[in-house]
This record gives structure tokens, C-alpha cells and sequence, in this order.
């Protein structure tokens, strides 16, 4: 099997395993507990919450473990939903945002509040200029990722929290995909909030953080969960130590790795963009010119169903559009929002490169996508196939 | 290090590690993805429905996977309270249910729900003819947890069920503490939601799931979580497929040793007491002569405070009250209901066996809590010590 969808999720990395290992079942206390065996897991967690701190550029009592970036986006909407609309009632998102901030925003525009949607480019990056005159006093928070997840571009954060506090809003960035990938640096960014999810970067799902500037003290809103004062009281529940100490030491590899992987992985990013093209006729590559994640892809064949074209591909695992909308029957909005017909998105595959991906898998799976998109055209014969 | 806090949380089964290792690293996809990482990822997760369901007396399709009963929790009471009091606005919860019970129902009644707190007798069981007298048509949601936390108690969940059916009333109960400890068959209860946790049956932290009678489609009020379409659009985020399969697999476990374990730790807390009220004198212990989950001991040590006692045992761990509220000073709120007073209430401890407790333990731990009692009551010179 080639493994290329790591934009969905990574496999965890032997260290992560071994960690967690250790953690399930010798380890295993209840970091709420006072006696030994919690004291044991408490010391883990420190440990992790000091190592995805230093992957993040914040500090330590800024991260509240969650389950991952799902539920870190929807405590914070929810955070607003349940404190109210105050003098300020508009909620600012890109239109490329992640189904897990654009559905709790939706969620608030139900309840009375604005819901303001920033447009992009034909590249997929944020319109600054329109974001410029969109944002105004009556903004209570501007929430843009960090790193597209169908199209792998980077989006200009730094700016956009610049924007917002000019205009007196908080800015949270879901970085998801970010973690690990690029250089994160929440302080340098100028970020009051961020989510990120532990399985994007070789560590477990079922965690990740949300990052509160100043520490879960200075939350604004009400606490949507309710329960035990684990995490400050904002994340109650038995804190998943196992898991935790996987998230921290995947970010310790992180640390060590990120600017040697990044090079390798644009390395083959643009060996298969390259060899793609000159391999497969009426090829299109989205957001080519745009700065991109390292090792993402997300291309069109004309005339060749992305559906079609993954099943026919069997032991080779690459995307349509993003993983968790993969089950439903919409077109990308994402691609949508950057003007992409209907033909080009349900064309569109997405291939993310991670740490097994090599120049010999991108040889052998290119001879093998070439041969499906012919019949594939062949099959459904199209245009494209008879004018080549 | 003894280890008897099986209440807080037990040690992952070798088993557990074991096939979570392989959804980590070997079949670690997205079950979201359509290809075949994501395919063998999504038939793990069915499997472990399928096994979770079987030890619940419930369908696989009305298990739907969360990040702990304190969630599944959370999430019954942010859906009601999105979805706005209608005619009924009654909630009636016990007055000894956890944390993540009480703070949340406590919320819905500071935004309009009237809140009614079922008492409880000296030894901790539901008082079933206050229940009686207390629900009407008024009556929106029953939430009574299937066991006590910190003492154990056995709670008549069937015949509050149908009570809370007579008034059209749902009932809820979070069996945390229940599930793969005594039977549980959510269908035979006539329970409408419950919830779970994994890490309470040698399970992995991090995981648990919310039954919903008739699948997640009969959920009757607003989704609070947005996002992606994982289960059913109730639960979005990546599954946390390695947990799951590992929750799966304890339960498959707790379905084949539950009898005889149920024998074996019922026989351990017998001599454990029996041995204590012989050794210890002024020994109180709880809800002795109540239904009780087996292997659980509450109990106090007149004029020891427990604090002191648990510090003074060290390589021993034994909890106090409920890990959950381990770090709060505020004395037991379960304890304070069954009429206990506070010097009682701060020399309780909480001693839960597990499957590596025996009695070769249990003759070695009783005495040095003899010896450790002797020295605090002598330090502390109180009237118990005197009178000996």
C-alpha cells in the first residue's frame, strides 16, 4: 500500500507508540489523583504540555488539551453562543474554512449574530483587501486557518490578527494542519486563540489543543463544558494521558524535523507536479503559485471523475477534497470558492506527501495514474480523450 | 506500588495495548478516506460498535463514540439547552451524580430550566418515593447515574426509567462507572441515553460513547458539536479509531470475565472490610449494607484525615472522594447528601480493587493503615485515640 493522503491523518510514529505505550499501561494514573501513579501521569502531561508549547511558540499554560481541532473550533463558538450577543455581533470566517468553523458560525448566525465570510483568490488565499473592508467595530472575532486543507495554501495569519486588533476583535486561527508542518509561532503570529489536532503530525487522534493567550484564565466567554476542573475547568474530563504524551512527543519530533522534512517533502511535491505534467495531458494544479503546505497537491484531470479514479487506483491512497467531507455527495466548497466549476472539483484528487513518501513510490504511482486516466477517458469518452 | 484506585481509572489490558498498537501505526487511516487505509480504519471502528453494543444490551447503531462519558454528558444538556425550554422544563437529576452531571444541569438552571435534585438515603440509594412524589408532566429529563462514584451505591435505574416514561419525561444515566462491572442491558433498563467511559474497564482514557435509544437520527434536540459528519453528524472530528477499537476490545473482555470477576472482587472488598473492622477501630464505612458495585470501599477512619492517611501510605493508592474532584477543597458532595458530617466526610477514602489486587495485598496494606492510623491519631491527640 502507498500511503499518500497525510493531509487526512498520519500514521503515529514508533517514538508516539512507544510513549503512549508506556502511558496505557504502566504509567496509567489519573493525573487528578494525588497519590503516586497520578502524580506519575501529572508529571507526563507537563512534559507534553512544555513540548507542543515550544512546537507553537507559546507558553505552557496556554495549551488546554482537547480532543483535537474539531472540538477546540466549537468551544469557542459555543463559548459566544452561550455568553450572548454583546455590543459586538459579528463573527468574521474565511469561506474556506474547515466544515468545523464554518457550521458552529453558521450555527451563531442562526442565533442573531453576523456571519461575515471572507472571499479568496483564485489561488485559494485569503483576499486581504476585501478583508480590509469587511472587518469594522461591530467585530467580535475573525477566525482564519493557518494552512488550507484541501489546496495546502498558507494563509496570511500574521496580517489578519494584525486586522483584527486594529479593529478590537480576537483572532483564532485553526492550524490543524499546520502543526508540525510549518513554522508555527502563535506569539510572533499575534494570536489570541488556535486549535490544533495531534494526528496531523504523527501523533494520536482523539487529541489535540486549543491555545488561549495568557492561559485559560483569560477566556472570554462561558464554559461550554461542565464538569471536573481538569484543564482549568474549560476541558473537564478524565485528561487522556496516553494520547497527550504521544501529541507532546510528536511535537518534539516535529521540532527536530521540520526544516529538513520540509525541503524533502517540496522536493517531491514538485518532482510529481513536474512529472505529472508532462505525463498526463489536461492536467490542472490547484493554487500552484501560491505559497503551499510542503508535500500537498490537489490537482484535476479534465474528464476524470476524482471517484473513478481513486477506486481504480486500489493499493495507492490519495484523497478527494478533504477526508471529512469525502462521505458526503456536495462538491469542495473550497474550490467553489475559488471559482473552480464543477467539472474541475469533482475532478480534483488531493495528494499530501509524508515522512515514508519517496521519489521511487512517485515513479511507479504516476505510471500507474497515467494508465487509469486513459481509461478512464477511454471509458467515459470525453472530449479531452478524443482531442488528445 | 499498590494500586487500588480502579475507580479513578485502571490500566489499559494488554489486549487493549495491543490492538490499539495496530490502528496507531499499521491501519492507522481515516475512516472518513474512501480508499483502503480508511476502509480497514472504518471496519475497526464497526467492530468495536458492534462489541461495545453487545456488552451495553444495546444495537450498534445506537453507539455513538465521544471522548468520555463527561462529553456524552455535556452533550444531552448543551442539546437541550440550544434547543430552548419548551413546555417542559423540568430537569431531575440525583443529588449524588458526578461533576459532569450536576455543573451541567446546574447551567441549564441559571438559563431558565426549573432544576430538581433527587435525595438520597443515609446509605446513598436514590430515595424512590421522593422520586415519586417529585416528577410530573413538567418533567423535560431524568439523569440518575447507574452507580455512585465514590461509594458505589447500585442505583434503581430500571424502575426510574419507567417512572420518568409514565410522565413522558426521557431519562438519561451515566453508567461510567457500571459498564463491564455489573450487567448492564440499557435495553431491559429502558434507558433513552447513557453514557460510558472506556477507561473505567481497562480501556484506553480518551474514549466513550453516548447510547442514544433508536440511533443518532432520534436525537431530540440540536447538534452542539458542528463540523464534519462523523457519526452522524453528532460526534464530527476524525474518529479516534485506535481508542475505539481498544474500547471494543475491553468490553469484549468484560463480556467473557465479568461473572467471575464480579465474584472475586465482591470476596477481596468482604475481607478487605471485614479484616479493617477488626484491625482499626472507629472505622466507619459507607453504604454497607446498600447493592454495591463490586470491589468498592468507602470508608472512614474516625479523627484520620484522609489527605494525610493517603500521603502517609505512599507507594499505596488509594483515592479520596472522586479523582475528579481530587484537587477541589470542598468536602463530598455525595457524602454531604447521605447526611455525613464534615469530620466524617474528610476521613473518607475510596478503595477500589481491580484485577490485580488479592488478598496477599489486602493483608499487607491493612497494616500499614493500622500502623499509619495509629501514628496520625496519636499525633493529632483526638478524642478517639485517647479513649482507645
Amino acid at each position: 500500500m502507498i500511503y499518500w493522503d497525510h493531509n487526512a491523518t498520519t500514521p503515529c510514529a514508533p517514538e508516539v507508540v512507544n510513549i503512549m505505550s508506556r502511558y496505557l499501561s504502566v504509567d496509567f494514573g489519573n493525573p487528578s489523583s494525588s497519590h503516586l501513579a497520578g502524580r506519575k501521569a501529572a508529571k507526563g502531561m507537563e512534559t507534553a504540555r512544555r513540548q507542543v508549547a515550544e512546537l507553537a511558540g507559546c507558553r505552557p499554560k496556554e495549551i488546554v488539551f482537547t480532543s483535537g481541532a474539531t472540538e477546540s473550533n466549537n468551544l469557542i463558538f459555543l463559548g459566544i453562543l452561550l455568553s450572548g450577543s454583546t455590543d459586538r455581533k459579528q463573527i468574521v470566517v474565511s469561506s474556506i474554512e474547515h466544515k468545523s468553523v464554518l457550521n458552529p458560525a453558521s450555527l451563531l448566525n442562526e442565533r442573531g449574530f453576523d456571519l461575515i465570510q471572507l472571499p479568496v483568490t483564485a489561488d485559494g488565499v485569503i483576499d486581504f483587501g476585501a478583508a480590509e473592508r469587511m472587518l469594522s467595530e461591530q467585530t467580535l472575532l475573525v477566525s482564519v486557518q493557518a494552512v488550507n486543507n484541501e489546496i495546502g495554501t498558507i494563509q496570511p495569519v500574521e496580517r489578519l490578527a494584525r486586522l483584527a486588533h486594529q479593529h478590537g476583535a480576537f483572532f483564532h486561527t485553526d492550524a490543524a494542519q499546520a502543526l508540525g508542518k510549518i513554522p508555527v509561532d502563535l506569539n510572533q503570529w499575534g494570536c489570541d486563540l488556535a486549535s490544533f489536532s495531534a494526528h496531523k503530525l504523527y501523533g494520536p487522534k482523539g487529541v489535540g489543543a486549543l491555545f488561549i493567550r495568557g492561559g485559560v484564565g483569560k477566556w472570554p466567554w462561558v464554559y461550554p463544558f461542565q464538569g471536573g476542573s481538569q484543564e482549568g475547568g474549560l476541558r473537564p474530563g478524565t485528561c487522556n494521558v496516553p494520547a497527550i504524551a504521544g501529541f507532546g512527543e510528536a511535537c518534539r519530533l516535529a521540532s527536530e524535523s521540520l526544516r529538513e522534512e520540509t525541503s524533502r517533502l517540496n522536493g517531491l511535491r514538485d518532482f510529481f507536479e513536474n512529472s505529472i505534467l508532462s505525463n498526463i495531458p489536461h492536467t490542472y494544479i490547484h493554487s500552484r503559485h501560491a505559497s503551499r503546505l510542503p508535500g500537498i497537491s490537489s490537482l484535476a484531470f479534465k474528464e476524470v471523475p476524482a471517484d473513478l479514479l481513486i477506486d481504480n487506483l486500489e493499493m495507492i491512497c490519495i484523497g478527494k477534497g478533504s477526508a471529512c467531507t469525502a462521505g458526503a455527495i456536495e462538491g469542495s466548497h473550497v474550490l467553489a470558492s475559488m471559482g473552480c466549476d464543477d467539472a474541475i472539483s469533482n475532478a480534483t484528487i488531493r495528494v499530501s506527501f509524508g515522512m515514508a513518501s519517496s521519489f521511487d513510490q512517485i515513479k511507479l504511482v504516476i505510471e500507474k495514474m497515467a494508465a487509469s486516466v486513459s481509461v478512464i477517458r477511454e471509458k467515459l469518452g470525453g472530449g479531452v480523450h478524443a482531442s488528445k
